[in-house]
């Protein structure tokens, strides 16, 4: 008998399909949703690459659950921080906070962080469709394992400039088995202690140490890995129909390492990066630095009985991590059967060459906005690795960015003195200076300044890369702004000077959020001042960051309204609040 | 020619000398100081036992900095968190803060955490000479470290009742290698992790793990400590010369750990416990708790030629860890002459006859004060250990305590509804309770109500100790009143019933601080609500108080005046002051 032939269940479905037809009316009448999210964030012991460890969750999830939304959306995240001892507060890497710039989740920049049993509510708009992440914006708690995924889909009736049949996601981190505590204290030391390079190479926060999936094509002695599974590091697999067109979503939570990313005997096509369009452009595999995102298209047109490898490999940094290894795996040929053939092998680490020819190619899609023809005001950003009082810093123009306790956002908007340095912070550095070499006085110093931008202004940036402490060294570095995208509009090698603006790209630069400097040249960066608040630009690598490298911008601060009392109850703010009730 | 023959160094001297009577005057006019005190917490890399962690440390002091003063001085401690993401707060254990009770340093009662990078002022006067300590009441950071020795001298003019030619301070604490993190993480988690034993005892900071300075004594193959050097974890050697008198200051800011303290060859007279003087008690070892301070005298009347040991060891648990070892050393005896015989040995682990019986030898001393005839309100508190939701937890009187976001100073003082519980906890439990075994039903629940005590009355506590999860397991429990020092009246076996009155010591019953309760056993202590302020009574054991195992007394809050702002800027207190300016 069959299932729809009880009257009472048939009743139940018509009931129940009329509900499905008023709800998406509703939905659709009103176009947007509101989605609300409750996390609660704790330590848990975790075991990301099969070696247990103490790693920040949320949910008792690790990473953090994916949030997905819909452009237009607004995200309520009502999270508690249930750590012991440590305040905590998280960023929507990407995510430009248009008239919320209190939510954008940064410590000492945009808000108080949320101290022990203490619950804040961010409250923000999804506005423009893209791959995103969030993750931990205080000390190294991004390190600590506190990430996750935002995804937003194109708004209801929109559509994608492009066409796939499924979908997958992956985050990618890099993991340390010494904690991000000690690693703080470490880097922080006289003389410093460098963290090194990672452990393990996660994908969705899964990886292994100590062995390899792809074992049997390596000339050591290194075990086989797990493949299945409910163990926490178990490879997550990507399960696919032959003949099908797939996207995938990748972003970068690094916290040091620059990977690059391949499947094997597929191409993919780069879209997306950074949650805009890009010009479709066909690669064998792709770079990504830490901060940044990208969604490829791939079509499964190889031969369906075997699986593939999707790889994940070290470069910008000599590697001393293994691939982080996972199976594209083609319906209906078991997961098991490993691939046939070594997994592939990345770029040389150091052919920077190559780097830089992939993030030239990487272009805005026909119709994206274009960059202004002129700049107001023009930025020059010097990078360099310094010592202060015998302690290893990086520096911006001379200063070592040191955060205050209290929140910029607020100390501008309320015009508190002492808050952070009033020494305005350079706009650029020493026309003689070498940055081929390292610098004849390495000494440099402390500073919280802020650089003020006149609103709705276009301002260049030009990061410059130049030679660290020990001779003959550069690193890369991926720098993030946030509140803002920005055009890229170029690369160089060596010394920026004016002659080089001649080659800037203006045609169709990509709007970013996050672009790399290459070690011992330049990159242009242009965008408008237009987000009223205050905006961390800094170097995505945490320990780059917590060595000071990064600064801090702000633009029509007056104009922003509305700023939560928590998001500012603590240091010079609070003490404003507090001094009004000092009677008691 | 000699050297004050110079007729211009003679005028120095003698205006120098005019200074020194002057400004001792002034003192003695004034009668007590004002001592400051500009503290720097971070973690810094240290060697306790000569193993390298992350310890916490004040100054770049391990143990921190000792404070002396003389008793009715005003102690200022400017504290400055330089933790990267965590709060912290100092506890002065044994001061009473009459009159700031905001002072007390004991985060979600008296005080919030002070946020990183902020600096907050303890201001309180030692109003009483003893040896007391200071340590972190936040999260388990005592156990990360935090703690030094604050040492009240008498008056200026006032002396002991007891005299000596040299005096010493021995601070006792034990370490895990374990991080203080990472035991909150395992102790919290479900099934629970419990902390196991420490790895080594520390006097002063300092011990030595996997070697023994008696090493020739022993069977196993252990290797022979480091005697002297630079090293972090050299010992600290006492250095005497014969035929005097001194005294040994000694306080016990262990984690877990119950000890017994010996001097090998050397009686100790028992002369101060917990800041109150105490008939002087000849005895061979002292046991100690984790709260307890003592002060002994010990004459130097053995044979100068040789050295002798002092010894710590571990009571009230089986032994797992080797006993801390140092040296007293006779002039002119050289220091590397190690004791020719072996370190005294401790009162077996479980001799629980002993310890009750040293228990009950510390009286007060003759014209101390002494307690009400008669108590206005008696309240019995079981311990238990429970489980709530699967989570190993401690519960008195079925009650595990956990502590809210808002200090309970401010929210009594505010009458700020929903800071804690409103729910008054019980004032004893069920009659039919049986102690020797575990619970029938071993569910409890969490709570944060309050024991409101009516001001200036007297309150008697009996804790009533009882069997744990595990049968035949009753633990020792060392619990700390803060505000208050309490007459211990007496000590008993089994369950407390109302005939055990009649064998309370109303005579002479010392006053302490701290008191132990022996498993299955009771342990009888009185004091007076005469201390305006919210105050925490507890387990002082370190993973028990995380466990839940305390409760909250306050009394007369209504009369507390002028707390500063900034002890209750966290939590409903911050919002409340907040609400106030919510229109910006």
């Amino acid at each position: 008998m069959g299932f729809l032939n009880d009257p009472c269940l048939r009743r139940a479905n018509l009931i129940f399909l009329y509900c499905c037809v008023l709800s998406s009316f509703i939905q659709s009448a009103v176009g947007v949703k509101s989605r609300h999210f409750k996390w609660d964030v704790e330590y848990m012991h975790w075991s990301p690459d099969g070696v247990e460890h103490i790693v920040m969750g949320i949910n008792g999830q690790f990473p953090g659950p994916t949030i997905r939304a819909r452009a237009g959306d607004t995200i309520h995240v009502e999270l508690t921080n249930k750590l012991h001892t440590e305040g905590v507060v998280i960023h929507w890497h990407g995510i430009r906070q248009f008239g919320t710039p209190w939510a954008d989740g940064t410590a000492s920049i945009s808000q108080c962080a949320i101290n022990p049993g203490e619950t804040f509510v961010s409250r923000f708009k999804v506005d423009k469709a893209g791959t995103y992440f969030y993750h931990g914006h205080y000390g190294m708690q991004r390190s600590a394992g506190l990430y996750g995924s935002l995804i937003v889909e194109v708004a209801e009736g929109e559509k994608e400039p492009f066409q796939y049949d499924g979908e997958f996601n992956l985050l990618l981190s890099d993991w340390w088995h010494k904690s991000a505590h000690e690693q703080e204290v470490d880097l922080s030391s006289q003389p410093i202690r460098w963290v090194g390079e990672p452990q393990t190479l996660l994908i969705n926060g899964r990886g292994q140490y100590n062995c390899s999936l792809a074992a049997r094509f390596s000339n050591s002695s290194v075990s086989l890995c797990k493949l299945r599974g409910n163990e926490q590091f178990a490879p997550q697999i990507l399960h696919v129909h032959p003949n099908k067109t797939y996207r995938l979503r990748i972003a970068s939570s690094t916290s040091l390492a620059s990977l690059n990313l391949a499947i094997g005997n597929h191409k993919m096509v780069v879209v997306e990066a950074d949650g805009n369009y890009v010009q479709p452009l066909t690669v064998d595999n792709l770079d990504i630095y830490s901060g940044e995102s990208y969604s490829v298209l791939f079509t499964t047109d190889q031969e369906p009985s075997k699986n593939y490898w999707i790889s994940v490999s070290v470069r910008g940094r000599e590697p001393r991590t293994p691939q982080g290894l996972t199976i594209l795996n083609y319906y209906p040929t078991t997961v098991s059967r490993l691939p046939p053939s070594p997994p592939p092998v990345a770029p040389r680490w150091d052919d920077y060459h190559y780097s830089r020819a992939f993030s030239n190619k990487i272009l805005a899609l026909e119709g994206s906005p274009k960059p202004p023809a002129k700049h107001d005001r023009r930025i020059i950003l010097l990078n360099t690795q310094n010592l202060i009082d015998g302690y290893t810093k990086w520096a911006i123009n001379n200063i070592s960015l040191v955060l205050p306790s209290t929140p910029y956002l607020g100390s501008i908007r309320y015009n508190i003195s002492k808050a952070f340095d009033r020494n305005i912070p350079p706009d650029h550095f020493g026309h003689d200076y070498d940055i081929m070499n390292p610098a004849p006085n390495n000494n440099s110093m402390y500073g919280s300044g802020v650089y003020m931008l006149n609103f709705n202004t276009t301002v260049d940036v030009i990061l410059q890369n130049a030679n660290m402490l020990k001779p003959n060294n550069s690193d890369i570095h991926p720098w993030h702004l946030h509140g803002h995208d920005f055009w890229v509009l170029g690369h160089g090698e060596g010394k920026f000077t004016e002659k080089d603006e001649e080659k800037f790209n203006l045609k169709n630069p990509p709007l970013r959020n996050t672009a790399v400097v290459f070690p011992y040249g330049w990159t242009a960066l242009r965008f408008v001042a237009d987000n009223p608040g205050a905006w961390a630009f800094h170097c995505h690598i945490e320990p780059h960051l917590h060595m000071g490298m990064g600064v801090v911008f702000a633009e029509g601060v007056e104009q922003v309204k509305k700023i939560p009392n928590q998001a500012l109850a603590c240091g010079l703010t609070k003490k404003m609040f507090m001094m009004k009730d000092e009677h008691n």
